[in-house]
């Protein structure tokens, strides 16, 4: 019997997210990212194909690495514009009642005490559906969009976000107690002020308990530092690039340094499934003809932090390692070896999920699925949009009936909260995790 | 004819917003509060009787004042527990087409773009149906809780909010052109990036143009500098307190102030409406018999910054006047006359939403409210909520028909975004609104 896989849509509210150019495709509905009804739409969509979650990226500033200017990144819609993907939720959770929510927040601009204010309330309004991915951003325009020079360097910035999960975790966990809510409608008390705390000098948390309290938390960090994070803090990670046997190494480090928590961990894929191969081939070509080059050039020179805007397309880029250039430029040098070029780099961008999309029938796509799972050791997959809707329709009716039908996917959704629905245990964190400590 | 009666619902993301203690009466929902299915039910209610909108308090911290203590206020769910109010909008702008939504923000610990982000967002989601209601706090226990040791001066505040307006401006009106989009799919271009400006050197906007742009602006400053703030800033002001000559001579300086801009004021008021005059005063007695004594003192000790512990029921309240002293405590003493009482205090409060509810049959109140509107020069009410339901219900099967029987209420609602329907033009600020000169 094959493991288990969990699906996550991996999206973000805006046109163009990872596949640059889609929106240009004649079937493609992304420029309706502006309207409830599209994401309530993706939502029943995903419920009916029983995935875990839909997770939603985010970034608070522009791609304008690439020749020091967003003008290519607004030209094409890469990640702008795009709106707060936090609310999306509730409306799709409206018509939802298993789907979970990764939501991506860059914690390095948020208020403590309003952004789990904001956590809390969607914990509540989706009864326990919510998850947060914890990053910290990686672009300068964020930092000059909010009136900051440039970003604070790498480590300071998860030094900072330690001390962030502190206050948060003190607020979902620390303040209320289980019991201090009565709503005892003939003794007249909602709350037995004795059983709330205040948190850090700074009063109670506004928030009563909800299903989780701390929303799953989610995290990316590829870097050493990264890793450390969220070996403390993570219960989901999201892992990017590479082959099975690379990820098979940064799984195995995670799983032992998370150890004895649980950890589930889903690699990024793009998948193109058709009825046969050659429908998948064709989408795939079709797909290509639509993919913006400019457009993916824009999106990596900003998440390698290198402006490669001087370099020909099969000019090999050499560059000196420094704090501004991010540990993803290391992974290409993994990928690709020394010498990497552009051309190289659209490749594998442009329809690739920063891996190389899975193409072929339902059935094909199963099988690599499985064995990619099996070999990278991975719970699952967070599945890059292609067109849409029609390429997460492909996956929910034609490749999820082909996972069902070899034991390897879920016939319904568990009962419960998300955190339970991934874990089979309680809604709540469990210790040694360090949000445990707070309370009371 | 009578002038047109313009209804907003004014509630809060909590069990106890303005009317303490109703939830402990058997017929009352409001602890379902943290229930999405419970505000899109409201929110039909309110689409059904042609409301306007539906205006969405927020404090960011507790009411601590009475007794140096927030425990009365979580004893009786005195606004916290508290969720996030603009998370709540989404939901409701699903199951509605033309229901407005005014959603109080406290600009003081928000960074500008995450906080114009998420208004344009929920401009976009909303169809152009948001609002924001500017406050800049008055609970030193909300600084606190964001790390200060008490909040900043009174005058202080504003001239940070308007520092505050003016970035947020620049970020809805000032960095897309209004043919900035084009969404060319041939061409393979979303947006020109010579029609893009970057705003004060952080880049340009995230979010691509929304119907209204900027949110319709609700303010309910009563000092000097609140009316001054209001008169530069506000479409629409929310009144509250006192006799209908006050808020004449309030509502004709602001008219005065903000000419030749329109704008809509609308007055706090409590209803109990019956179908007969009998009806809605045993209703009264009911709710009554769940009135939180204590619970309205922990309000208004908080809302007057006025710890009157040490005050017995019926002894004189003489404080002398301070910073921390709000122009509430002025208020009290116009209504009340100097020497004025926590007994008098209770007894305007519970029920009476600061003024004394208006109780009577459907034809009564909506004679009242004609006669009240004329008198005050207002173009319409904010109700705060009784026993909920029910409390608004009646107002939308009873009261609504009366108010349109004698020609002071509308048929239908106006078609466009919430900024036609209530002022008949565009969707956007006209000059000489200040926000509209960072037009390029």
């Amino acid at each position: 019997m094959p493991r288990e896989i969990r699906l996550n849509a991996f999206d973000m509210a805006c046109v163009g997210h990872i596949q640059q150019g889609m929106w240009t495709h004649p079937r493609d509905r992304s420029v309706e990212y502006t309207s409830l009804d599209y994401w309530m739409g993706l939502a029943r969509t995903l419920e009916r194909g029983l995935f875990d979650g839909l997770f939603l990226a985010d970034v608070v500033g522009v791609y304008d690495v690439l020749g020091g200017s967003p003008d290519a990144a607004i030209r094409h819609a890469v990640q702008v514009p795009l709106l707060d993907p936090m609310l999306l939720v509730p409306a799709m959770a409206a018509v939802t009642r298993h789907l979970g929510f990764g939501v991506t927040c860059n914690l390095t601009y948020e208020a403590p005490p309003l952004f789990a204010r904001r956590m809390g309330t969607l914990d509540h309004l989706t009864g326990g559906r919510i998850g947060w991915n914890i990053v910290t951003g990686y672009l300068d325009s964020a930092a000059r969009a909010m009136g900051l020079p440039k970003q604070v360097a790498h480590d300071d910035r998860y030094d900072a976000a330690e001390a962030f999960m502190d206050r948060v975790y003190a607020l979902w966990e620390g303040s209320w107690a289980d019991d201090a809510v009565r709503r005892d409608r003939s003794a007249g008390v909602y709350a037995d002020p004795a059983r709330v705390r205040d948190v850090a000098g700074g009063g109670p948390f506004l928030v009563e308990p909800s299903p989780q309290r701390t929303p799953v938390l989610y995290q990316a960090g590829a870097s050493d530092r990264g890793r450390a994070f969220a070996a403390r803090h993570a219960e989901c990670v999201f892992v990017n690039f590479g082959r099975p046997a690379d990820i098979a190494r940064l799984t195995a480090d995670l799983r032992a340094r998370t150890a004895p928590r649980p950890i589930r961990i889903f690699a990024g894929a793009t998948l193109i499934v058709g009825r046969t191969r050659a429908e998948a081939e064709d989408l795939l070509a079709e797909y290509r003809r639509h993919a913006s080059i400019e457009g993916a050039l824009a999106h990596a020179a900003a998440s390698l932090g290198l402006d490669f805007d001087r370099f020909g397309m099969d000019e090999p880029i050499e560059v000196a390692k420094t704090d501004a250039i991010s540990s993803n430029v290391e992974a290409m040098r993994r990928v690709f070896g020394p010498g990497w070029t552009k051309r190289q780099l659209v490749d594998q961008f442009v329809l690739g999920s920063r891996q190389r999309p899975i193409v072929g029938s339902a059935a094909e796509v199963a099988e690599a699925l499985i064995g990619f799972a099996e070999a990278a050791d991975v719970d699952g997959f967070n599945l890059a949009r292609t067109v849409m809707p029609e390429g997460i329709e492909a996956v929910v009716d034609l490749l999820v009936p082909e996972l069902q039908a070899r034991g390897a996917y879920k016939q319904a959704h568990a009962p419960g909260a998300y955190r339970e629905k991934l874990f089979g245990a309680g809604p709540r964190l469990a210790a040694p995790h360090p949000a445990t400590s707070h309370r009371g």
